[in-house]
């Protein structure tokens, strides 16, 4: 088994509104920034797990996204597989 | 002008105790998924803002996070501008 560190990205859906994305924006324009259209707030989980390989980690963490970490509803997700593995 | 879109990780410093990571490292040990370590949970941001060019773009994002977007105190954060921006 080797360790992996799988970055996953949630974000909300393009058509679904964001309340604490209109709220950043405001802010930004309210600080004087200019030029600012829109702002998209989303997580970013950082899991640390040992799997027999890559492409069985990021099958994990895809079933994590599913299960738990997002909300397929309204959220769509990304899990990208740090280079780098080390035996453990 | 052009339009560019800024992707911003705001994540708590290596050091810093993350009660919502420890909840779902819990939560997915709950659910049975083995041979997870750790989990760390943070921001993703994208913003779309308008500048002469992807440098002055992203020296911009980098002066939202130090104002609003990251607490310096605990968090990291990491800019990306993407690729194509687009006259505006």
């Amino acid at each position: 088994m080797s360790r992996f560190v799988a970055h996953v990205t949630v974000m909300l859906k393009p058509l679904v509104n964001d309340p604490a994305g209109l709220a950043v924006r405001d802010g930004l324009q309210a600080l004087g920034f200019e030029g600012v259209e829109s702002v998209r707030v989303g997580k970013r989980l950082q899991v640390t797990l040992s799997a027999p390989g890559p492409d069985e980690a990021a099958s994990r963490v895809r079933a994590m996204c599913d299960q738990l970490l997002a909300n397929p509803v309204i959220e769509d997700f990304l899990v990208e597989i740090a280079d780098g593995a080390s035996d453990s």
